[in-house]
């Protein structure tokens, strides 16, 4: 039943928004007219209302409880994506002529850190730019005074993933887990502040995850406006303005559903089986398909690759579209293939693409 | 045939988000699995697919169409709310050591302007404060050298609307008509920026709309944040970031079925009928029901009243509610019975409101 309604589905490889869960689409479908027998959408409802209030409050539950968040941190729901988290962080954590540590580890974090160096004094303490971002650093050592160290858990177009989180004494970990975050099992008490956007694993686009440990949640920077102080959200549960409601219930019913898989953990067992199979794929081509990225961080997401000319790649897309496979072209910017392997992708489409790779391999190596 | 539709409905008067017309949440029902044909949903597709384009264009251009926006202005579709707008106004039009002018109408311009002072020096050109929020000025005088005059063309909280926008010679006018867009006719040409809140007549919360003529859109302060600039959206057609996909989508079907009305034109018709329907319902219990609002700025989208007692007021709300109107309280910070009549509302249900008023009124009057 399950393969059988996949098979109508596109097998969808984009980068984010992303292949959503076809339980959470059929969910939506049947309650967007008319939320359980209201007589209206949840959409069409005050965010001020007990029914849009009981899918606001079992979201913010279903984060701390997935990600074994405690009650030292606040869980916010914020417009803008995770762009305007840029902003925010820096303008909230630095105060006037403090400064920040960033690890430079892909397009993400570079615009991340364009962001802070408005703001304060930024210092990189890791740079892969030279290498064009293939690589991580094993240990990164804070700047006196600092007042966060950032990183981003995992570079979407560059395809490299942290494995094991930097440590740091007593210097707050910032991390952008827009498009890694849900995947695996990971510490929450290391970081002082996560951003998520939720277009990857967390549903629709529109609303994005802030998780702030309590001592970082009061602004060090005086004068800052109402919205963009983390302060003002988190006094009022992320309710001072209307939440993007469609985007909460989205990420709400995600949620719903990475429980019933079996958590974070099951999630993170079928991200690693899923993303084996591409890789598989790539190392079995004997150098026909090439991943530019070092072994030990390739992300479990975002695998990308190359073929022998840029000719064979385009050819490789138009193929695998034609055959029902869509979004594996590499980002504008560094080119090649990228397939985007996020939760909700069935373990079958990486299978698909797996033996896709096999099969162009045979016909054109 | 559309009444037996309605007939399920749940009469929703709430301030917003609100009730949204029922053919656009049908249209969201039929394709949210399966955006026509395309094997999938359109809240999973990259913001960069020519499927996810047309619509955002198509929102553009309908914006343009319905309210003859000419080329000179942008059309941006932002996150945050009308709230974040509070901050980005002040922080790309206001250079170091300018101001602005505000006239404070109401709780909304009031928040707007807390935000305005913490980034330039503001000059408050009629302070309704006092009466309560009750009347609007006719003329304004903005001040030498003000960088624009800050208005909001309805308040939902206290029910006061501008009928006759103030025109300023060279001084820009910035306009919070989050709830009241779409829902009359206007010069568009009479504003610098125009900036409106999905939530009340534009479809689902999560996007902000914000019309910006093309000399404001460079900011005049240094140093700003990506997102914080209206250029950096503006430049990229609002894409320089994911979107949020699905509130664009429903903008999107809102517009169209504004425009299948007869468009701005018509809408506002069934506007005027539909406020003056509880207007005389008010007008008419001779003194048991009242409104606090001047007569000529009278909101023809959120109508305020009271009820000689609170008591009174609170078994007018139930009883409604029993009665299948919902939403009909007041605003917490101000008490008393409020209906917002936006666009979507049927005439039906301002009817239907209507007459329970006068029922009310015999049985307790």
């Amino acid at each position: 039943m399950k393969t059988c309604r996949h098979a109508q589905r596109t097998m969808n490889f984009y980068a984010g928004p992303s292949t959503l869960p076809l339980s959470v689409l059929e969910e939506l479908a049947e309650t967007i007219v008319d939320y359980h027998g209201s007589g209206l959408s949840l959409i069409e409802t005050s965010h001020r209302s007990p029914m849009y209030d009981r899918v606001h409050n079992r979201a913010i539950d279903l984060v701390r409880e997935l990600l074994g968040v405690p009650r030292s941190y606040h869980v916010l729901f914020l417009g803008g994506g995770a762009t305007l988290q840029f902003s925010m962080v820096p303008m909230n954590l630095i105060p006037p002529g403090g400064g920040c540590d960033f690890v430079l580890s892909g397009t993400w974090a570079e615009k991340a850190m364009e962001d802070a160096e408005k703001i304060g004094n930024v210092r990189v303490v890791f740079d892969g730019r030279a290498d064009g971002y293939v690589t991580l650093p094993r240990d990164v050592r804070t700047s006196e005074g600092s007042c966060y160290l950032h990183i981003t858990s995992n570079e979407t177009i560059n395809g490299v993933q942290w494995k094991r989180f930097p440590a740091t004494a007593d210097v707050p970990v910032v991390a952008d887990m827009s498009s890694d975050i849900m995947s695996r099992r990971f510490d929450a008490e290391a970081f002082g502040v996560i951003y998520a956007g939720a277009q990857k694993n967390l549903g629709a686009a529109g609303v994005t995850v802030v998780i702030i440990r309590d001592d970082l949640v009061e602004s060090k920077r005086p004068g800052l406006t109402a919205y963009l102080r983390y302060a003002t959200h988190a006094e009022k549960s992320s309710l001072y303005n209307t939440p993007p409601v469609f985007s909460v219930y989205t990420l709400c019913l995600v949620l719903e559903w990475v429980r019933s898989q079996g958590g974070v953990e099951e999630i993170e067992r079928m991200n690693k089986k899923k993303s084996a199979a591409v890789y598989d794929a790539i190392d079995a081509g004997c150098g026909f398909y090439s991943s530019p990225v070092d072994r030990d961080v390739r992300s479990t997401m975002n695998v990308v690759f190359r073929l022998p000319t840029e000719e064979m790649e385009r050819r490789f897309v138009a193929e695998a579209e034609a055959a029902g496979m869509i979004g594996l072209k590499g980002h504008r910017s560094v080119g090649g293939c990228r397939a985007s392997l996020y939760n909700a992708l069935p373990e079958e489409w990486a299978d698909a693409l797996a033996d896709f790779m096999g099969d162009f391999l045979r016909r054109n190596g």
